[in-house]
């Protein structure tokens, strides 16, 4: 059973939760151990729902913060146990988040009076379908337990603050045939030749660039799976291409679906995945002071992030994490020691001053 | 354990090897009940390999006759059990190949002094990869079992003669690329989008006909299978695109896959599955005489089938049994009792008289 201990050096405790496996739907070791080593805090009230922990403080103040961060990852991809090299952590999650995580457990566990109340969030499934994030269950049933008048989302963002997110849409799109031996093809029908022109839409597509509160959003449309085929001697009559549009803040799902409707005109959409994007926001007072007290440039957010499940529930949220977004998800994914540090004295800073 | 009673209508018989299931690489309860049906009829010396059955008279015949069938089927495609209604008996391998099956039992069971010497054989796994087909592997290891001086490939022909067969080439098509999180997928590279000119390709190409010894072959070339993605979120780095060829015996193996680098130029094929056409040889005296004393039209095998196997061995070999091949793997497979009935009175006329 691993156990985590919140008293050594912060990018120590990033490899320590790096070296907890923690795809997707398989949360249950590292939710145990950041319970275990929250519950002890006796300035933090802790509740737990599946693997999502929510653990606040109760000092009276004037404001409360939101601080929140996932704990799953995607698949493995080669790049585990975490590795320090000189100033740079690799491994899986490294940047996609437990550096962030890190930060906020360290947060939680030497701020035992911070001058804004502080809610912090470490939740499940963010890297899957929507319908299993942990956030937006708490989102759903237990709303109270996010009551808050900021909200930072410790997403990877090379330490300065991204504003807003894109949104995702996945759909499914399926042609259907009719199966027959390979050797008397003419019998049958393809449904894996009827994807070809599906496929070749996608190789062909230019993606859109827009601006938006003078921050330029890029989308993206990308088959994230493909997979048909009943056995090497038949003609499939079933195959599935699936699809991911991420698309800026301007459009809604509904105008997202439209334009995929467009873009695959004569094909079937099943829609498996959707969550809207979250504009930017930096109108909001408590966003402009956030931004204001811990300094650096503002960009804009091309990943979805859970800043929108805030901004449905009316809480200004900004994502600002360590990390350099562009590698999520790879083999090479990495966080530099300096951009954990940083951020972990910036938080510090604004809650204690 | 499933047991078989070869002294049953050869319609029933053939019902009876329906309804015991053998998918490819599951065919060992249908060899042993083969086997224990077999190894009680004294006329006949039984051999077994894997779930590969070869019985054989020793009567001293001038001429020998090899007589054989696979016991495999495709996978199951709601067509279970065998149903038999009016004239037409549906179900899993009542045409691929199990009506023939069963004649060739029958024939076995009750012809205990043929004219002819007789060897049956009963194999394993024809339906999937060459390098499981039991046929195969006794022409390999054990050769002399598969002695004769014409064969009989009981696969379905409309209870007419076909000759030859075509070829059957598998490649895979790979495409590589860089993973990356789908928000970011400049940051990647898309190996499924690559796969787009492949499909296009297949969706656009015109098969062949060619006409050898009178016989018009029909080519095909079909994707029978496609995969790829490492998650909703990631941009794939990885794709497979399965493709079958099926070519008229005038191409060797060679010349089929030199047509393939041709037509899927600038991707990287790889053989993972091949088998050789064979050509009519019509002109053979040995098929010449089958021909004549069987009667009916001789047509072309557009299937590849184990013809070739023999005709490698220098075996005359030509396809004869019941069923209409068009209906091999398709959901609705069947076979007419009549052509059940036609093919199991001819061949038992011609070993008798």
């Amino acid at each position: 059973m691993p156990e985590l201990d919140l008293s050594v050096d912060v990018v120590d405790l990033t490899a320590d939760l790096v070296n907890i496996a923690s795809e997707s739907l398989h949360e249950a070791d590292i939710a145990d151990a950041v319970e275990r080593s929250l519950s002890v805090l006796p300035h933090l009230t802790v509740r737990r729902d599946g693997h999502t922990l929510v653990a606040a403080t109760s000092l009276g103040r004037s404001e409360r913060v939101v601080i929140a961060g996932h704990l799953d990852t995607v698949p493995e991809n080669g790049n585990l146990p975490a590795r320090l090299e000189g100033d740079t952590l690799w491994g899986l999650g490294t940047c996609d988040m437990k550096g962030g995580v890190a930060v906020a457990l360290k947060l939680a566990a030497e701020l035992n009076a911070p001058v804004r109340d502080v809610t912090y969030v470490f939740y499940e499934a963010e890297e899957i379908a929507a319908e299993h994030n942990g956030l937006g269950r708490i989102a759903r049933e237990h709303p109270e337990w996010l009551e808050g008048d900021f909200a930072i989302l410790m997403e990877p963002s090379n330490a300065g603050v991204e504003a807003g997110c894109q949104g995702t849409m996945r759909v499914e799109i399926r042609t259907t045939g009719e199966r027959s031996h390979s050797a008397r093809s003419w019998m049958g029908s393809n449904a894996i030749h009827k994807l070809a022109p599906a496929l070749a839409t996608l190789d062909r597509y230019v993606a859109r660039e827009v601006e938006i509160d003078g921050l330029v959003y890029r989308e993206g449309l990308n088959a994230v799976g493909v997979r048909g085929g009943v056995s090497g001697n038949v003609i499939p009559d079933d195959a599935v291409l699936t699809v991911n549009f991420r698309f800026a803040p301007d459009r809604s799902e509904n105008e997202a679906l439209a334009h995929l409707r467009e873009v695959f005109e004569g094909f079937d959409l099943i829609v498996t995945d959707s969550a809207p994007g979250a504009l930017p926001g930096l109108d909001r007072p408590a966003a402009a002071a956030f931004v204001e007290a811990v300094g650096g440039q503002v960009g804009p957010k091309f990943g979805w992030t859970d800043v929108a499940k805030f901004t449905l529930l009316g809480i200004p949220a900004v994502n600002y994490g360590p990390g350099d977004p562009s590698f999520a998800h790879k083999a090479d994914e990495h966080v530099r020691v300096a951009e954990v540090r940083s951020v972990h004295e910036r938080l510090t800073r604004w809650l204690t001053s």
